[in-house]
């Protein structure tokens, strides 16, 4: 990984941190909690596994495939769930933890 | 905090995190490792408590004032480490640690 | 804080990490949810701290006071709302919780 | 995994958390600090990891199998890199780390 593909990748798994958080956050406000269940679930399990990708990253950890192969399962799960909803909030969460998926998955095949 | 301050504190958290992690990173590839000891300590505890502010923010936990403030306290404790140092790391890390422990303050005073 | 001490503080933190982690999980699981959406909120803050704060003090972080302090607060906030149901896992977390912040509180006045 | 599994895990996550911790902070005290460059850096990849894992596994993550095959690769290298050194604290690490490694890959396998 070059310093252009690092900071490309701290970049997404920041934005992905982001707002998986803030799904978390607004599915706990919904009138219709029954609906995002799982939402909420996973929205913290991809949030607080991206927070800990963004650091070890930004340190160089040895361990950059086995980290990232388990993001990208994570993150992926989070946007099949996210995707079957129709709140904002859910639908951008969706696509960013595609996004941040996709790439850890390019980065580790690499 | 509205929306703008909101990310201006995770933008600078953020950049805090990863100046600290590559400090701690760059230090323990310094020939003199002698000089860096407490450097390699502090970087590590703003590095670690920055990614945790960060998703806390991100989430819009009800800790703000008590997050903001130890994290001020540890940021500028890592500042006037690295700030003691003349390679290049040392220097930015100290330069974006202050800034986080300031705009940590202003948000906390508030 | 002499060593045992430090015992004492680890194995609380690390209760505390654990009864709230499973008061999170197991709310989630409810049939009434609008009942726990504060518990679920606060559940997730308190372990996720817990667990940092457990890692900090294991490296003899130069930060004790900072941390306990925030982590009392964080403690309490979550057992009041934990202690407000019948839920035999909020029972749980409220009690670990309460002893918890207690231990914090004793060991920032030292 | 059962629930005596499970608190057979958590335990030993908990251990290996604090044992590596205390060996980065200890390694930072030695007086050759050349000899423990990497032990500081892998210590801190296995505390900070087997940390995270311990609040997931008390949360019952969905993603058990991802976050140990992770642990198991990180857990072995910290220990392989600890066994190498005389110092108390780096051998107390490396049995904890091969024993953590151990149970992680007996309940990925599972």
């Amino acid at each position: 990984m070059d310093s252009g593909q690092k900071q490309e990748l701290l970049s997404v798994l920041h934005e992905c941190m982001e707002v998986s958080n803030r799904c978390f956050d607004q599915c706990l406000q919904e009138e219709n909690l029954e609906m995002v269940r799982n939402c909420i679930r996973l929205d913290r399990e991809c949030a607080d596994f991206c927070q800990y990708v963004e650091g070890a990253i930004a340190r160089d950890t040895p361990f950059v495939e086995e980290l990232l192969q388990a993001c990208a399962t994570i993150c992926k799960a989070c946007a099949d769930e996210c995707d079957q909803h129709d709140h904002d909030h859910c639908k951008r969460c969706a696509e960013v933890c595609y996004r941040c998926a996709e790439l850890c998955e390019k980065f580790t095949a690499a």
